[in-house]
């Protein structure tokens, strides 16, 4: 990727000083003048009840209580992106242990604490209903009664019962390709809700100016969400809430749906009082948005080469108690369900099942790590069973450039194979299996995994001015989560012809930025970046036409470089980018700036492959992974330092994901809603990772870019798994690989063979 | 202006309840996290001297100082507008009393004080020239002895000594012309140097990151200029600089050249603690830059029937110590300075002079209330001698449109005589002349004048976006002083068919901003407006793209009104912006956004007459200005309210400069630095004032608007003094117009008349 200047650098972070000295200000940082309330929420104590009397006059009536706030407060609202079934507070019923039933603010965070206490509510507790294939079945308790009366964003397919949402796709003749398959493999999967655990919990603060408008400070991936939702919930117009993006402290997908925003401003509207709120670990925990459970049904039927001719799958996705993002979750995950090979017949059913349990949402490539752990546990089993290399039966069934997608999608940039092939490499494939490890009586494996993602483009504007001196700014609202500041100011350098330290950018809060797209999904950098490279075409235009004057030649023979505009071919013949800027500012035609504007994009698919190496104490389960080969297609990466940061902390993720996180659910509550207790990979756990990178362009992205954010997540649980069986021989088929299971699976496996 | 729904409508400013509820942020408001430090300034106590010696180690030393910087600590940098004459910190020889020697950072005000008495300067005293007249003259001391070596913008003209520039313009013949005129008058005017006197003194916060970026707040007209300002002296590139700027509490053209910026920005990079700078209200008035005092000789020859044929005019500005804009107000009075009449031949020469006192600058229609002063005052004389009503004067010679301007421009919408006309509609002349006054032994007198300011337009740009409900956001640096920010929300309501109130403002800051002229010069809403206008017109386009196909119209039939766009016609063919809004955002082209860039404008003349009542005591020599007239010509008014509140201000400004305000030089320094001393017009003295506006569709400005800030303040210093010639028969030719000056002016004309 020679050519580029400005793309392709390894530069720090432009914000990075900020965060290592710590002078950023995260969501519990902000300040305001004067007396600030704190508030906090009152919940349910239930998975499900029915709500019979909520009485909050004791609260109100303790000294320093500014204000409390019920469903009463608010215009009767029901939300939600895909089914409205969800009000802020609750009224009626609560549906999961956490549900909002009220928010109190007060003088300090003790009386505020004492406040919720005092507020009497009484409930008749209902049999709830704690898990997705339970809910489905005839007679389960209704997490929502109403739902035929629901609001919903067609297309909702076949509603009934607890199930939001069925997708059904459908290819070929799939029953009749597995009576034509040479074996046939059928599992079930299940793997846990997880959570993001990023390391600053939800924020928010909320001010009310004298006119009424709503200014809030909140940690979060999606500004302009929050907007539309605080100001659908508050039933006012956009223009009448502002939110400021604070820097953010990790999201990973779980601050995208507002949460405690509504919350804080009924309180700082009602009080006329700043409001803070933050989340406790605990409740953050609690009454978040994880990663789906699901539960999954894999059967494959295979011809004895290898070849992949039939593959039906069922999946269902326990959302939760509100339906959220889990519709979409569903539906995109089941166009992913089959995995990145050529299967030309196939079924495949996905559900979205309402629980009495947490709402689950967006987590890093959402729907992704379930469904691989999945189907690459059994491409390793059907690879055994035939006798072929982990990788000779990926690479036979590769999906590759040309071919569709289950949607009928055509693939293009399809560099799979290419992955896998440089992740092996790497490896010294074969001599690994059951290799003793460097602890007495450990052994060793390596195992495998491939994945796919699609890298989508939202909605986007951003803005592009030069400055009087010929540095550049840009204008966006773009919350940065990994760099992509860094990245989108690269991208706008290389446009324009200059250094990335000569442009500046700087997240705008709602009411000044243009709209931007979520901070979600891998798709940022290059919804934003196409943005502003439109507007760079337009600055450029702007600039051409005042350089073909003073160069007297024409727009056409002009580039900029090097921060001059040239007459191309003739070096000689070159107007710096200062000098033309400051006789555009007054002179010419004004300020030179740009817009650019694109709607959603047309998705490109991402891939990637890893290799784990793990050892494995046979005495104790006890699982190591040593370290992990990270391949990934990526187009062109902006600044690849940025890239690799990204991949290593998807493979940490990953191996938490893996080895360790689940949200235990007892009587319908999180018991382990704490960092003692949910357990993610610490540095010490992190194993030693070599990323490496496919760099071919993509046909459509800044500068030949893919995203880069959701795939690295992907594929370790199921790779650990495929190098657990390859050190010790045993297939776990739920996550988490921990040391009981993988104990009482070789137990079996001793008893078997004994 | 029936046809416009938002443009007229006397809306109350959109910041108004957060400034009468005491919740805006001026400049010393703001506070960022952490300790700040407290800077203060040395400044030179002798108004010329050399620089033998400066030590500041003692400083150094106090318990609590943090820094202590001077010219040592920057680059040399000679910087100023027209001429680089100045440095930020004095080296070699100070020229005024406050020019900078250094600057000092305490954990408190009272240690960075007590450390000013402790850096020790040697100076030798120079002769100082304190009278611009003065300082013209051979052998004067030179303030600035290497004038030659400066650098200049050209074209400085006929630059000698201590004269910066000398404007010369010349038309006809005026002597041939005077030897023809019926009667010859010539006098001469002195005005003194005058403040502001905005109620906020200068004040900046500077913070430096730990990359090195500056971000200073700052109360400001022109964050853009402070911004290259800053860069230049500290010689870092644009991005390295971010204003802020703060809400302002008045500024009147007295906050648009940086002032403490740079010595916060140099103390907190070497102290790398934020450090705030707050002037007290003595060094506010003692170190700024007022309003030129300035020395006039007008000769005018007349024809018996009052036909102006000739008119020379000779101006000497007294600019101070250094240039800053003082070339330019030269300049631009030069063009002025015959008045808005119609004067075939005329010769105009105008001096900007150096001397040792503070250096003036712009103030509210710089260089205009000086001459109008003068040339007013002796149109009355003229008037009186040919027995002519002052009206029939004015009338006779004024400027139609068609006519040109000194400089050759072709004057378009000019309404001068509509302004008169209106005024004396409100007034019976004639009757008044020497009546009465309401206290015994006073008289009454009625007195006019009128005034002529060219409202420019400046380089700006700005965005216009499209919120999901089909709200509007603003995108703009531009600087609300005056309400502007509400005016320029009715321009973008009225072109994007919907009520101002659903239309967000905010003021950023010059990272986030697109490149906005300063606030000043009546010209930033023509400007930020014009700016505007386009970005709608992209805007629209986008939108009845869109609209057109989804109505099955072409885009020639589309417009947008009543938030809908409508097939001309057909009302009853229509869609809900917010519905396109929305389609867009996602669908069809991405968000809705566009901007507009304006380069420098053509000015159009606007005019204003004002008819003044005083009551004069002739034993005391006091005068009360009863009540005001005021007419202008405004175009069309964007907000009525907020144009009467410029004009209500401007006159009560205009009433002051009249009679009480004049900064008093001893020894080289002022001495009346505060508002004891310095006497402006508290609401009391505050005479009733009528407002007539004159609404024409100016050609050329948003929806026919013309700027309204400059005019007002012009014509009562000349109304208020042909209104005491009117009442008691004396020509005060000085400002202000003091008790003692018409005591002995009565006096000499008693003793003339006995």
């Amino acid at each position: 990727m020679g050519e580029f200047t400005a793309v392709g650098k390894r530069i720090p972070r432009y914000e990075i000083r900020e965060k290592v000295t710590g002078r950023s200000i995260f969501g519990a940082d902000v300040k305001v003048p004067g007396k600030v309330l704190w508030g906090k929420m009152l919940r349910s104590p239930h998975p499900h009840a029915r709500i019979l009397r909520i009485d909050t006059r004791r609260a109100e009536k303790l000294p320093g209580v500014k204000a409390v706030v019920t469903a009463k407060d608010l215009p009767f609202v029901r939300y939600g992106a895909f089914v409205k079934d969800e009000t802020y507070f609750a009224i009626d019923k609560v549906r999961y242990v956490g549900d909002r039933m009220a928010a109190v603010a007060a003088i300090d965070e003790e009386t505020a604490e004492e406040a919720l206490d005092l507020i009497e509510v009484e409930y008749e507790v209902l049999p709830p209903v704690l898990d997705a294939v339970e809910a489905m079945k005839e007679g389960a308790p209704l997490v929502h009664e109403d739902f035929a009366r629901y609001e919903k964003t067609p297309p909702i397919p076949n509603p009934k019962g607890n199930v939001i949402a069925h997708i059904h796709l459908e290819q070929g003749d799939v029953e009749k390709a597995f009576a034509e398959a040479d074996y046939i493999f059928e599992d079930i999967y299940t793997v846990p809700m997880a959570h993001q655990a990023y390391l600053e919990p939800h924020a928010s603060l909320a001010m009310v100016e004298p006119s009424g408008k709503i200014t809030i400070w909140t940690t979060t991936q999606a500004s302009f969400l929050v907007r539309s939702g605080v100001a659908e919930v508050l039933q006012v117009p956009l223009t009448q809430v502002r939110i400021i993006p604070t820097e953010i402290g990790g999201g990973f997908g779980g601050k995208i749906i507002h949460k405690l925003e509504v919350a804080a401003a009924l309180l700082a509207r009602k009080t006329r009082m700043p409001v803070q709120m933050v989340m406790t670990r605990e409740e953050d925990f609690q009454v978040t948005s994880p990663r789906h459970p699901c539960h999954m049904t894999y059967k494959t039927g295979v011809k004895k080469d290898g070849t992949l001719i039939a593959r039906k799958v069922r999946l269902v996705f326990d959302t939760g108690a509100y339906a959220m993002s889990g519709p979409y979750i569903t539906n995109a995950t089941a166009n992913r369900a089959i995995g990145p090979y050529r299967i030309p017949n196939f079924v495949v059913d996905s559900y979205c099942v309402w629980t009495n349990k947490a709402n689950c949402g967006a987590y890093r490539a959402p729907g992704s790590p379930q469904i691989v752990f999945a189907l690459e546990s059994q491409m390793d089993d059907i690879a055994q069973k035939l006798g072929l290399a982990p990788l000779e039966i990926r690479l036979k069934n590769a999906v590759q450039d040309g071919d569709k997608s289950p949607t009928g999608m055509v693939l293009q940039n399809v560099y799979l194979k290419d992955t896998i092939l440089k992740a092996a490499e790497q490896v010294e494939w074969g001599k690994r299996r059951g290799a003793e490890g460097s602890r007495r009586g450990t052994k060793r494996g390596w195992g495998m995994a491939t994945s796919h993602w699609f890298v989508g483009g939202l909605a986007s504007s951003a803005c592009v001015k030069v400055n009087e001196d010929g540095t550049i700014g840009i204008i966006t609202g773009a919350i940065d989560l990994t760099g992509s500041n860094t990245s989108l100011g690269q991208i706008v350098a290389e446009a324009m012809g200059v250094d990335p330290e000569e442009v500046t950018i700087r997240t705008l809060d709602t009411d000044q930025a243009p709209h931007t797209a979520l901070s979600a999904g891998s798709q940022l950098t290059r919804s934003v970046g196409m943005a502003l490279l439109k507007a760079t075409e337009e600055v450029k235009k702007q600039l051409f036409e005042v350089a073909a004057d003073e160069l007297e030649a024409s727009v056409e023979d002009l580039e900029l470089k090097n921060k001059k505009v040239y007459v191309k071919g003739v070096p000689d013949k070159a107007i710096p980018l200062k000098a033309l800027a400051q006789k555009c500012l007054t002179l010419k035609r004004g300020p030179l700036i740009g817009h650019g504007s694109v709607a959603d994009m047309t998705p490109v698919p991402a891939f990637c492959t890893q290799m784990a190496e793990v050892e494995v104490d046979p005495e104790t389960g006890d699982v190591k992974v040593l370290q992990v080969v990270a391949v990934q297609d990526v187009g062109v990466a902006i600044n690849p330092q940025l890239v690799e940061g990204q991949i290593e902390g998807g493979v940490v993720q990953g191996v938490g994901y893996a080895l360790t996180e689940e949200l235990k659910y007892v009587d319908g509550k999180i018991r382990n809603a704490g960092f003692l207790d949910y357990k993610i990979p610490s540095a010490l756990d992190a194993p030693k990772i070599k990323t490496l990178l496919i760099e071919r362009m993509a046909h459509d992205g800044p500068f030949g870019m893919k995203g880069v954010g959701e795939p690295p997540i992907v594929p370790p649980a199921a790779a650990i798994a495929n190098a657990i069986h390859d050190a010790v021989g045993v297939r776990i088929k739920s996550l988490p690989l921990t040391g009981d299971k993988i104990l009482k699976a070789l137990k079996e496996k001793g008893s078997n063979e004994g």
